[in-house]
């Protein structure tokens, strides 16, 4: 303990105040929003190319999202009954020029201003995979051996404010989604799960695969998540980062036919699609490398260096 | 007239739909909103690298941020009385496990679930700039000469919902931001706004410039913005792409103390700094290449091709 803070607290918030002086992650004010610098960006772009190289031999379809889908998706997609207190949902002004006086006016001296906002039809994208698969049921029933689908580097939003430089409100997934018959997707995961963990190692990362569950909400949300563990519908791969538990820098994920019957997603014999997803959480991949081998890229093992520098 | 609907309201929504059947665009279901394939991707992620080639004399410093800001640092920066209408803030949920039960049993029959809803600490980032006058506030005093910001190709939101596809509630504005004495800053706009429209000429693209001024809300916004023409604070550069008006694809804007004295921006002087930012909407240059190249990359003009691809 450290002045009455757990020991893994005082390291996350040392490590953050060290990323912030040497100009690799920007403060803005709030927790878990962060600008970055020069280096901090390159390895993470680089990073998202080295999954592009991987990822080749699927033959992926290319398709990017912003940062923002339709509420009306994200109401039907069942996030918000699991996930309610991660959730973010875009409010606007709707008012007349006198509403818009008082908006201002409050707004400007830092008081509340919600009463002048009503909700929108657009929704924080809490996961990169979820614009996926409405896109490609609307191109009607898939073809033999289904799609692999290359989604980028996307935003994501989670509604949990922390100090904790690993736990950020926006940051990006670099996912990939599979679509097809069941075998088919479930083989795709798990060669994937294999296949990231050999990525890593390949980054001198420490990482460890670990079969996991989603943060559900509230009391039930506990039998979920047993369930979820028990059916191995969840893996992640787990690095030591900063603190005192290791963070999860990837996931791979079998959803069984969940997407799938939510948006129609139907094989060309007419059956019900299953779908699986993979991601990898950009900054917290990047913040392993600082932690693991400095802060300095220059200084970085040459195979790291290779692997990462080499396109 | 077409059918009721004003030709250029017509020809915009043909030229989108033109734009969904080849994939370039992805539907969402909300107007305004919008995936996009591979090709489209490619030639908005070359144009962003086609500015940092152009910008590198500028040796500027590169920054990132996410699409989200800090509520507090919108209501400070003025945004909020002149463009209510655009804005869009954050909301989460931060009931009890009742009322999430309420919300989803609400939301997953969309039905209203806004009061579940309280405002949070974050709001959409409106323009690309904003981000940066805080950041390197913090820093201190400018240096001598003070300092370019390269912010790369950021997402910003504007609540303007619309059926016509150059005209996006989310999009990428690819921005420069400058910090200085009045005199450097102003020339270095005016300079880039030569520079833009030289780049957008080797592009293939008739742009044209214009004094400009911005979407001001309300009948005090006119004086508004007739004051920002008339002082030739905005410019921009405009291109015929889809309907009957010209479509700003760029703005050179000189701000004079506005951000600084907001933020507290110094000259190692102690007086207070100058800002002016550029920014090319990324999307908009996309478009205006399909729609005066046409829609396969692969058949525009081989000094087109070269600019773009000659990295």
């Amino acid at each position: 303990m450290t002045g009455g803070v757990p020991d893994g607290d005082a390291d996350s918030a040392s490590f953050r105040d060290e990323l912030f002086e040497h100009g690799l992650l920007i403060p803005s004010g709030v927790p878990g929003l962060y600008g970055c610098g020069t280096v901090f960006e390159e390895i993470r772009v680089s990073f998202e190319l080295l999954v592009a190289r991987v990822a080749s031999d699927d033959a992926p379809e290319t398709m990017r999202f912003p940062p923002l889908l339709p509420r009306a998706q994200l109401e039907s997609s069942g996030y918000l009954a699991s996930f309610p207190h991660l959730a973010g949902s875009v409010f606007a002004f709707e008012g007349s020029e006198d509403d818009a006086v008082k908006l201002d006016e409050r707004a400007s001296r830092h008081a509340d201003w919600s009463e002048f906002q009503r909700m929108s039809e657009v929704a924080m994208t809490p996961a990169a995979c979820y614009p996926v698969y409405p896109a490609v049921a609307a191109r009607g029933a898939l073809a033999p051996g289904g799609i692999v689908v290359d989604a980028g580097g996307a935003w994501v939003f989670r509604h949990e404010p922390s100090e904790d430089p690993t736990r950020l409100q926006m940051f990006h997934q670099r996912e990939l989604v599979r679509i097809g018959a069941p075998d088919e997707v479930l083989a795709w995961r798990d060669r994937w799960r294999d296949r990231g963990l050999a990525l890593l190692h390949s980054l001198g990362l420490a990482a460890e695969p670990d079969r996991a569950a989603d943060a559900f909400f509230g009391r039930g949300g506990r039998m979920l998540a047993a369930n979820q563990r028990s059916e191995a519908l969840k893996y992640e791969l787990l690095v030591q980062i900063a603190g005192t538990k290791r963070t999860a820098v990837a996931s791979f994920n079998y959803h069984r036919d969940h997407f799938a019957a939510a948006h129609g997603l139907v094989l060309a014999d007419g059956s019900t699609a299953h779908t699986a997803c993979l991601g990898f959480g950009e900054e917290r991949i990047v913040l392993a490398l600082l932690r693991t081998h400095g802060l300095d890229p220059g200084r970085w093992p040459d195979a790291v260096r290779a692997e990462l520098w080499s396109a």
